[in-house]
Parts: structure tokens; sequence; C-alpha cells
């Protein structure tokens, strides 16, 4: 079985409670260049992006209290989130992950920002870490 | 006063109690290429390292009990461990952040893998996220 086609870190995602001020330090004190804020109503979160392209910076705010990332906070507090594989083919990747014994939170991809398709692995597959993949839209991708 | 010149994300990293088995998730089941496995002596680590340039991803496995990492494994587990952002000049940057009052965790830069020089921020001061500050050698800056 061969390994998945990733083409490399699409994003990092920071969960925090309050959005503008975590903006400020990114964008005013780290200089970082925010590209885009936008609801993610599939997720209850408002996210800010810095960056374009692969490495992206990501902040996540929930919009309502019951939310994965408000369940996050309320237990770990903020602090990183989960990191996001940019992939060719969302459903072969997939495909290979579940025969190696990954545990899939999504068993079909859904759709992410941007026309991406999107799907979790559980951090107990990942070494702790919440991991996303990312199929972009065709002729989009990141680079 | 103005921000951090702020490049981008130079990597992520992740704390690991075992470094093979989780280089060959990376590698074996996400197909990320892997560049280098270098040990760190000045802060008791061994690190595999995935991609080139910006955006790579690092796995931090503590070659000693009495280290930073391996007290960050004790305490929180396995898990996304910090985030290092690029910047032009590092001692610009760190001056830039102490004045608006950001919890350096190092007064000085201290020498980082490749000939870098590093610093890292308190999570306190940056939502829950330790930051590392990078300035790569000069001539060598990813890209």
């Amino acid at each position: 079985m061969s390994a998945v086609k990733c083409l490399g870190l699409d994003h990092v995602a920071i969960a925090v409670s309050e959005l503008e001020r975590a903006i400020e330090l990114y964008r005013d004190a780290f200089g970082l260049p925010l590209s885009e804020v936008e609801e993610v109503p599939e997720q209850k979160t408002k996210a800010a992006i810095f960056g374009h392209g692969r490495g992206r910076v990501e902040l996540l705010c929930p919009t309502v209290e019951d939310s994965p990332v408000a369940r996050f906070l309320k237990k770990r507090g903020e602090g990183l989130h989960h990191l996001c594989l940019e992939v060719e083919d969302i459903e072969a990747a997939m495909a290979e992950l579940r025969a190696k014994g990954a545990p899939l939170i999504d068993q079909v991809p859904r759709p992410g920002a941007g026309g991406a398709k999107v799907a979790f692995i559980h951090p107990q597959g990942c070494f702790g870490v919440l991991v996303e993949l990312r199929e972009g839209p065709k002729g989009q991708q990141a680079n």
C-alpha cells in the first residue's frame, strides 16, 4: 500500500476565545498578513486566516457554546488546535489511511472553506494531533 | 511602534515519545518527504524534519528525561508543541515585542538548527501557543 500523496502543510489552526484580540497579536505585533476573516457555519466558528497558499496560520473562534472548538477551549484552553495537510486526492487518501487503520472522524469528505473538500483524523491515530486532510478546488491548489 | 517583519510560518513542531513510530506515520502513511533527522543537544531533543523551506513539519522527541519537551510530554501528552515564525531580523523583532510587553523566554537569541538564531515567547502572551521566532542564516532564508 503506497503512502498518501501529501503536497505539504496547508495550515496550522489555533483555538482562541476572543478573535479580535488574537488578530491584534498576529497582525499588529507579529506582522503576519491577514488574508481573510470568515464564518464557517458547518464548524460553528469564525476564522481569521493569515498568509496565502501553503503554511497559513488560522485562528479559530467558536460562534456558539456547543461546538467542537468551544468544547476544546473548555477542556484544554486556548492553543494549537490542529494541522492540515494538503492532499492531491482526498478520497484516495482516506481509502489508503482507512486501509492502514487510521481512525477517520469523517467517513466521507465534507465541504471546507473556499470550495475545498476536507476530512479529519482523530488525534489517537496521529500522536495526539488532530489532523485535517484538505483537497483544494481543482486549479486552485495552494502553492 | 511598527509590527515585527514576519516572513511566514517556518515550521510547526509536534512532541512525540517515540520518534521512529511517528516518522512512520508522517513519512509512510501521509507521504510527507523526510528531509533530515538531527540531534539538537541544546534542547536535549532529536528532531525529524519533513519538507523544505516554509511550512515544515517537525517531530520532537526528548533525548533525556529532564528536558523541556520531556516535561511537556509528562504534563500534556503527545501533540502540537509550538509554531515557529520566520523573521527578517530577530534582534529587532525581540526589541519590538519586548516594548509591547510580550513575555520573552529568551532575552537574547540562542543558536538554532542549521546556523539559525531563535528565541521563544511564552504561551501566556500568545493565546496559549508557544511561539518560536527564527532568523535563518543570511542567504539561506526559507522560501
